[in-house]
């Protein structure tokens, strides 16, 4: 058992060379992998742990993490690091994973139900919880960086101003926001551009914030948020946009979620899918599945744009903002830590181990692994009108 | 018969209301479709050349228009925008249809010594001949506009510089060339980059013309073309480009040319694919793949990104220079009919016609039809120290 897992050790050392670790077996044994001082020390509980790990991948080091029976001190953003690597997944495309794969897919057959009780597992832990680690304007999706400097408060402004340039936004436009969260996009649309804007969310939490935000800002003649599953939205639009939530539609529903777009958009409107990707199909995380996103699905890149094309959207612009994803990640980590003390009083240790290594493995994921952030810009069937150059996001 | 085809110019009229066009039918007859002033009359010299068009479409139409007995007075690009209309194409989506896809696949299975003829057949037609209607750089792909007002000369020079802009090109460092026609490419990035770099093409006037203006720029110790097939070009280069070429590869021969792609480039290194593609899959267009491109395969876009996937290329950033290339295709026609007089003294009256059906279209496909123009970056792998937007490429 320990020998093996000393190899698997070994192996993953060999292609992290640039990461030293030590690890304590549960026989009190120790042992330190790589050259230097150790980034991080992972202590084994119990034999039953390696076990896990071994038979388990993610979801077994995840749930022995969880319960205490394996402790990380030091760099924890190091170890999501070390199990980011690519080639672990490859070693692991055997039987199992396409089991998984199976799995993966069923779990994410996302019926109007099955979708609402998803949405609320993972958005409804309170809006208290959130704000200890989000920034001022509840932004939940990856922020945009013009600098490494940025906070992340103007990472996030930067990121919609990104977008209502991208999308072209116009005085008096309409726009839709499927997965509008707590408002962010719609307030900042309307705020600065000046638009119309109807969102949805099945977070009752969210609307119930970005109705009173909205309110606060003298803004309820302009944007409002319903709770309303995508399927159900109608109405006809200027512009479109949805940020971060097409990552829970589920591969089944990809098509019944762009022909939705495609009906809410006026013809030659433009649109703009901000999603987790990858160019790649890779095993599921099976741990993130059951504990954190149940019914998530992230999409590969070719599915996208085929479903685009299938149903009449164009595609017009495509921005992979990856690194932006791992810094947002690794930002809301700190925060995170630094009130980790307020998340113990409001839930148990299993939910702080939990978190702690969703928002550390979702940052590895964005800065070593295979996720993506993508920007889409379409257009609904062609648009001949646009400016030539992509010149005026720019200026 | 004459029922039959009032009924399909009937209905593409109604799709096409902006049109108003003269029909002069065999027995002397004639009709105007459309509101207003004809932008053209077609004159059909026998009732057999409009039974082909309603059997084999556009290769129907091709042929009997090459042939003369069809003639065509006034605005040819208008005739062709009414062939573009995408109606037309899901009309055909039948037997065969899908019957034209296999022929076209077996068509496209593009061997090293298939390749050499075709790409042979389409640029070996004489130097002269491309530089009666090509600008002085000999650039034969899509250009880039900043503006309308732009002549065809300067945005070929916008669309190299966009290029070693989006690649990031620095002193010195080496470029790889795939399909790199009369060299535009590689000698402006010698002359304003100091690259060094080698392009290939299966032209030998492509290789000759080439070579020769490298030296009469004296160029000769930085850059270098030669004949070769892409899957045999060697080495590791710091940069790749191919621009246009890939529309040559066909279906079967993607992933050999990304596999290539992937050899030639450094780890972390980026590319630049610059292609004809289209978001969705359309029945083939048999008057081209049989007069124009012979072994041309237009690639979908998700087969593009899901082929990088597969191969470790990771998409960065896509743009849709759809419009660009109908501008540029415009030009060129206009140039060509400017020196047809030239043209005829060259080849006869069908070629003629040929080219000129070609090249309107084209045009009429990217400005109303299915075609795109999808300028790709990628990085072999990941690269994590890109910068952060693309501010880089318009400053």
């Amino acid at each position: 058992m320990k020998a093996m897992l000393d190899k698997l050790l070994l192996a993953l050392s060999k292609i992290n060379s640039d990461i030293c670790f030590e690890i304590r077996f549960w026989d009190g044994e120790s042992k330190t992998y790589g050259e230097g001082k150790p980034a991080f020390v992972l202590t084994f509980g119990s034999e039953r742990a390696a076990k896990r790990i071994l038979r388990d991948g993610a979801l077994g080091f995840g749930e022995e993490y969880m319960d205490g029976n394996i402790n990380v001190d030091g760099d924890f953003s190091e170890l999501m690091h070390l199990g980011a690597t690519p080639t672990i997944e490859d070693i692991k495309l055997s039987l199992p994973t396409k089991l998984g794969f199976l799995l993966q897919h069923l779990r994410t057959l996302n019926s109007a139900s099955r979708s609402a009780k998803n949405i609320s597992y993972h958005y409804d832990r309170g809006n208290d919880f959130y704000k200890l680690w989000l920034d001022e304007s509840m932004t939940y999706s990856c922020a945009y960086f013009h600098s490494e400097n940025d906070t992340l408060e103007k990472a996030q402004q930067q990121k919609y101003e990104h977008i209502c340039r991208k999308l072209q936004l116009k005085k008096g436009e309409t726009l839709a926001d499927i997965g509008c969260g707590w408002g962010g996009m719609l307030i900042y649309a309307a705020k600065h551009y000046g638009i119309k804007g109807v969102g949805c969310t099945l977070s009752r939490a969210q609307v119930d914030y970005g109705q009173q935000k909205i309110r606060a800002e003298g803004l309820e003649d302009q944007v409002s948020i319903i709770y309303q599953d995508y399927r159900k939205l109608t109405g006809t639009f200027d512009k479109f946009v949805s940020i971060g939530m097409f990552e829970h539609v589920g591969k089944n529903y990809i098509p019944t979620f762009l022909a939705k777009v495609h009906s809410l958009l006026k013809p030659s409107g433009l649109g703009l899918l901000h999603t987790i990707g990858k160019e790649k199909a890779t095993p599921p995380d099976a741990w993130t599945l059951k504990y954190i996103f149940p019914g998530g699905y992230i999409p590969i890149l070719d599915e996208i744009v085929r479903g685009m094309g299938k149903t009449g959207l164009v595609p017009n612009d495509m921005e992979n903002l990856r690194i932006h994803y791992a810094m947002t990640l690794e930002e809301w980590s700190k925060r995170y830590e630094a009130n980790v003390a307020a998340v113990r009083k409001m839930f148990d240790e299993r939910f702080v181990r939990m978190w702690r290594m969703f928002l550390n493995g979702s940052a590895a994921g964005f800065r070593y692994g295979t996720t993506r952030l993508y920007q889409i810009v379409f257009t609904n069937g062609l648009n001949n009108s646009l400016p030539l150059t992509r010149q005026y996001i720019y200026s």
